[in-house]
């Protein structure tokens, strides 16, 4: 069996593509102490990368530093190759697009050093279907984040067919090593799991736009100013469990249940999505977002966000 | 149109039903100011209510009392007639049956005073239905709070077809005068609005059971460690508002959502809710809680959602 690097040898990091996700991913590696090599294809990626940096850098000395971790321990490479060569890990954040992603995977083939895992941040695609090619696929993985990655703990980690299982368990302890909270994913299916969660949702939220049953902001309160208060410190069953008082789970699925059965059978449809039901939804977030801003929001949700993650570490 | 009560002549609320959510409904309203009349049928139900008010007081003083607000200022009935004849305002909260819940209706309906609106915490049941004998049934309304109201802010709004519309504004306006966070739900359907959304997240959670795409702590996870954190200051709608970048909403509906609704296409069984299904989560829910016991969980639940309450508070 291969053996792979122990985490201590661990020290620098690959990331390909620096958009939204890459860029978050850096910070956060750089606050963990790994020296970051990066590299994206964009105009002006180096100056872009560099701000987000600044902007998260604060917020990361809010959850805490690892001893010794600096934000300019990051060097620019101007192709994929040379970020890659010395790495001993890399988060990949290429445009999810099949295409795109092989073309990066074969240019880097062989390069990937010997006991280096890689690691794709993709949400939509099948590594099965992305690795199919490669010599070196037994070591590739997916490590799907939350945006923003630098804030969100979730990584789903899902192997693909030529993935050898010592390398899904690798992964696994890694994230955790470095802090994330990495769950693990026994199937390739489209969209993982945390995502078609969030898609079953958000399709019964345009359900009841469709049907007029309460404004765009009153949906959205439905979830954030309810249930979502408790999602944020536990998952759907836990909750049922706590539904169940004394009793636990086993009541809410004898008694509750049942009436939520009845319920699945009312929300079977699919909403069409039209451009006339884009514009009802885009118009009720205008009203409710007021005069904020894109920008505004985004700010708001990751201060908020910073507020949440350092109160339930207190709490706990 | 009948006129109802200015908010300031509101001093006294009757709360019917003082198990888990009525009990929570009455530390609410006591440290919000009011005097409350409280009437249970069952056993004990004096001792367990000051017990729980004594619990939740230091918690209400965290998220900060209404000046003059006092834990004592409490009246026990031993019928409900007593309780309701001298409200402003009354808060049913009795079991989840059609026929119980009627019987009380017809039992209070010649004492409600001719100013007062009387507001059912039902989750299931459908207002016109338990309404349809009552002289006062246009001063109905559903006023859904989630667990425990006391700390989380959501109450659904629903009128009857035989609610006055006065009504139904009314108790909007009131809610959000005491600190609630009110919705206006146009429709009358089964489980309102808020818990439909969680059975459509709750039924992919259970699907994600059913064919082992994890453990169900993983499941859990991939919930409370990613999209849950988000879901407790946005909503469904409004997050995928963030996820299209400066573009917004409509990047989104066109870059991401078509594959959305690809996997809407493979979310469309129901899981059948057989005895093997509920060990099998069980089972998992144990693993997860090691050795906390209910009581420790619904604990931990309240001093974090407490700890995030007053964070988003802070951050806002």
């Amino acid at each position: 069996m291969t053996t792979f690097l122990p985490f201590d040898q661990v020290r620098r990091i690959a990331v390909l593509g620096t958009g939204t996700i890459g860029a978050s991913w850096t910070a956060y590696f750089l606050s963990r102490g790994f020296e970051v090599s990066a590299w994206d294809p964009g105009d002006g990626w180096k100056a872009k990368l560099k701000e987000f940096i600044e902007t998260a850098w604060p917020q990361l000395e809010t959850l805490g530093l690892e001893p010794g971790a600096n934000s300019e321990a990051l060097s620019f490479h101007d192709d994929p190759v040379s970020a890659v060569s010395t790495a001993h890990f890399v988060q990949e954040n290429a445009p999810e697009r099949l295409d795109i992603k092989k073309e990066l995977y074969a240019e880097i083939d062989y390069a990937l050093p010997a006991q280096a895992i890689f690691s794709t941040s993709t949400s939509g695609l099948i590594l099965s279907d992305l690795v199919a090619d490669l010599g070196t696929s037994h070591r590739f993985v997916v490590g799907h984040p939350f945006n923003p990655p630098h804030l969100i703990p979730l990584v789903e980690v899902v192997g693909a067919r030529q993935t050898d299982p010592a390398v899904v368990e690798w992964a696994m302890a890694f994230y955790k090593h470095i802090g994330k909270h990495p769950i693990l994913i026994r199937k390739e299916v489209p969209g993982h799991l945390s995502n078609r969660l969030q898609a079953a949702l958000w399709r019964e939220a345009t359900w009841a736009v469709v049907n007029d049953l309460a404004s765009v902001e009153d949906i959205n309160a439905a979830i954030s100013q309810g249930p979502g208060l408790r999602l944020a410190l536990m998952g759907p069953h836990m909750i049922f469990n706590l539904t169940g008082g004394k009793d636990g789970f086993e009541k809410f699925y004898t008694h509750f249940a049942p009436a939520m059965e009845k319920w699945w059978e009312t929300m079977q449809g699919e909403p069409e999505l039209t451009p006339q039901l884009c514009d009802k939804i885009v118009a009720g977030l205008k009203d409710e977002a007021g005069n904020r801003t894109i920008d505004d929001l985004e700010a708001e949700r990751d201060r908020k966000l910073l507020a949440i993650l350092k109160a339930i570490k207190d709490a706990s």
